[in-house]
């Protein structure tokens, strides 16, 4: 039988901890961060819940493939933002899908996409569901609609072809992280994409948000890694051709990467892989503290020699992580290549922190072996991938988690990042009495960092979604006011639209609205997103 | 007093060469080449033409800015491809615009925009005027309107503002090569595109068409190195912020690089800058032949090394530029690096061309020196920048000369490049009765190089624009119909709209349309390009 999901939460229902281990990862956190309680509240069940009645039902020919059920319904319902995850654990799930379908090929994904048109009804595409941005929720841009059609692309989940002269794979839109990794990991290959959310998201769901991934440079957003793009659109199918590089004209692929489902509905792509690295070197590097550490990361980020991790990290994150002793900051230094040995490039990295004043002890360096990883490296890791199903326990146990991200450019990052510090820590402890707000460079270019904020505080249970607004809010202006981008990687979706707004340039914003209008006359992909009301 | 560009062909007016030198080139290329008169013609003097007479006249406040002498219309009348020296090298001038605008500020030029558009004239932007492609020739497409008003945008040639920490520099849309990198300079720094038309073409026009320049790999396109564009549209001033990365919705920068005048007219740029390289390492790499060759070239540009010059020349092609012996493929590679020595890349590199069985000798191999450079390196690098100027001698001479470049991915590559030399060869010896077409790699990916196509035949006086026509109709038939791209960084234009149209997808073209409607309602804005009839 299929595991199933969770209906509220990160993972799967048979990975949910026992009360009593709820209760020791409760403890263990509590004390670690000096607030949230260590009696962890239990999520409201599904059978308390009661959904308003679905307002649609397919026709009889779709109907293997449409679900109605509450489960489904309520899956569906939201991402796992923090104020996604708090509505569901309590149960409140005010505008879940109608339907929610689930097409086993393009053909009745076609079937879903014409029936749900004529029907009047909105269509939101879902790959993971683990948008944190509310970009597969049923609810602002939705209201003018006969009801909502969730299209999860999660059967589209087969890499078709794998070109290994070229080093690129035809994948469908729905197969999540590890669904890919494993067919192109049978060719020797991968596509080394792994952003937080890796283990439920979807190649789908990556090109029309942006997603950022593993490499710290270069390559940080999928973008970087598309060859070709497959969509369907209410205007028929948009496929691109596979490219190297090209000059004609404005580029159909970069339209379609961030669309966010307001375009079209991606089905496949060809993306850019690459053989399994053999050669690593890696290395955690001590800071006196960030602002140290971060004009290292600028040399490093001009250096020209790319490092495929450059994760710097303030000292109370990197405590907060296990991985650093909340002195220092660190910075997760490595390289990494299937066909050359990296540790000529390492040496010159590690010289590069040496002269902004880094500290670095290397174990076991060369190739093989995941050398010279160090405990700090690998803590960090596995947190890093533990996070998602962290935070279903810190709300159980009353703690508000939110994390944001944005890109500045170089120059006006120190005040950039002071203000945002000052406006965000004043927001929390003004909602919430107290708590902390960390920093680390998720990727860096050559003009400027990706900050990533987190956010970890007392909630009041009950209250959170208004102190989650209220932080959320100053947070979002600071970005905007700051000269920042109002997200790096996590998208736009509902949650961004207001800022956003204010972000793109109004010229951009009418052609934008003019070209949806031509596409999707009715406004019926994932309405309220991007554009619209 | 200015220098004045020359009116039908390449360069300045001051260095037209004299009647003797001509006819010692004429006599040179002649014997190398095997055909070609060694009695060059004259072109027709600007005298001794008759332009159809200016349909509009602008308005008093713009005329200081606004000429409609002969000189401006003809020098305006056309971009640089083989086809508009020719015309204009035998004075024909159909279709010059009716009015050459100046705007010495964006406020002139807003001025200009604005009065043009309620003229109902069109309106073709204009840089360096060295189009390829038809891109500023105020032909098909603008024959509905009252009129063609081209905007020069010449005067609009400075660096604004140099930001040293996040190596950025704000440039105007119409500083040339020289200009920002003269100015860049004086900061010891470096913008490091050198497309072909390097010395005439502007920032603004590379932005518009996507150039393709200095970089190899990584940075081969203008759109690499862009930050953040400002353009003024009929629908307002379209300014995107300064980020160094970003995942808010589709990029609006995106949707302007490509967009070749017919959304916005480029005012201004934010570019990435970087200081000027100080250690070099490079060599020329010779191959028994081009695809043995090319499969050095797959490794290395699947290696993760990213050489800054890698570009593999074919026998006959090297001969021609005197950078080879006509029996071996060559590559010139090199790596270059402001910060640290490239020698260990260098050398991994040579070890992976040598796997290949490619072979190569270094002289004076190290930093500083322009290191190992070689003389056929050298040689290749005069005769690519000498190229445009040589185009007109070949003009002269009664030789044919055109180029094509496009990309493909690797695994279809050798039967792409084999069917393109079968139909141009053929079409070139129908239509020219022999010559030659030779290939080289301008730029090259992980996943499929950029082939750039060479094509010189004896021209029939009088009946190139027939033969070039013949040559070009099946060239780009062979590239779009072997799934190949119309153009790598040429551009669109008017030139490749027929092929163009089969390459994008249909969606893709609605949605084009729309948001061109949308912002430039009455389709003023270099009409007939990417869009509309």
């Amino acid at each position: 039988m299929e595991r199933r999901r969770k209906h509220w939460g990160w993972g799967y229902e048979d990975e949910e901890p026992s009360p009593e281990e709820l209760r020791g990862a409760a403890r263990f956190l509590a004390d670690r961060l000096g607030f949230g309680s260590d009696e962890p509240e239990q999520a409201v069940p599904l059978s308390s819940v009661e959904l308003p009645a679905p307002r649609l039902s397919a026709p009889d020919a779709l109907r293997d493939i449409c679900a109605t059920d509450d489960y489904q319904r309520a899956l569906h319902a939201y991402g796992r933002s923090y104020a996604d995850v708090v509505r569901a654990f309590r149960g409140r799930f005010d505008h879940p899908p109608d339907v929610v379908a689930h097409p086993g090929d393009e053909a009745e994904l076609t079937a879903v996409l014409d029936w749900a048109l004529s029907a009047c009804a909105a269509v939101i595409p879902f790959g993971g569901g683990t948008s944190v941005v509310g970009g597969v929720e049923a609810g602002a841009g939705c209201e003018g609609f006969a009801g909502v059609v969730t299209i999860d692309l999660k059967a589209l989940d087969r890499v078709l072809e794998v070109d290994r002269v070229s080093l690129a794979a035809r994948i469908q839109a729905g197969a999540t992280g590890p669904g890919l990794e494993r067919q192109l990991g049978e060719h020797g290959l991968t596509l080394r994409h792994f952003p937080q959310s890796f283990e439920l998201s979807t190649l789908g769901g990556w090109i029309a948000t942006r997603a950022g991934g593993h490499f710290a440079t270069l390559y940080t957003h999928i973008d970087d890694l598309v060859e070709s793009i497959r969509a369907l659109t209410p205007a028929g199918v948009w496929e691109s051709r596979r490219l190297p590089g090209s000059g004609a004209g404005i580029s159909p692929d970069r339209m379609l990467l961030g669309s966010e489902g307001t375009l079209g509905i991606i089905t496949e792509a060809w993306v850019r892989v690459r053989p399994r690295p053999v050669h690593r070197a890696s290395a955690p590097v001590r800071f006196d503290d960030f602002m140290a550490g971060a004009e290292a990361v600028r040399a490093l980020s001009q250096s020209g020699l790319y490092p495929t991790n450059c994760r710097l990290i303030d000292p109370r994150e990197a405590e907060l992580t296990g991985a650093g002793d909340g002195r220092h900051a660190l910075l997760m230094l490595g390289f990494e290549s299937a066909e050359h040995d990296v540790e000529a490039l390492m040496t010159t990295a590690l010289q590069c922190c040496g002269d902004h004043g880094g500290a670095w002890e290397r174990r076991g360096a060369g190739a093989g072996a995941g050398a010279g990883s160090g405990d700090a490296a690998g803590s960090w890791r596995a947190a890093f991938l533990r996070a998602p199903y962290l935070r279903d326990v810190l709300i159980a146990i009353g703690v508000l988690s939110e994390t944001f991200e944005t890109a500045i450019t170089w120059e006006r990052f120190p005040a950039f990042h002071e203000r945002l510090l000052s406006d965000v820590s004043g927001a929390v402890r003004e909602a919430c009495g107290g708590g902390s707000v960390t920093c680390r460079f998720t990727h860096v270019y050559p003009d400027g960092p990706a900050p990533y904020y987190t956010i970890l505080a007392p909630a009041r249970r009950g209250a959170e979604l208004e102190q989650w607004a209220q932080v959320k809010r100053i947070a979002s202006e600071a970005v905007i006011d700051g000269g920042g981008t109002i997200t790096h990687h996590h998208a736009v979706g509902r949650e961004h639209r207001r800022w956003y707004d204010r972000q793109r340039p109004e010229p951009f914003a009418v052609a934008l609205r003019a070209a949806k209008a031509a596409l999707d006359p009715s406004g019926a992909l994932n309405p309220g997103v991007l554009i619209g009301p």
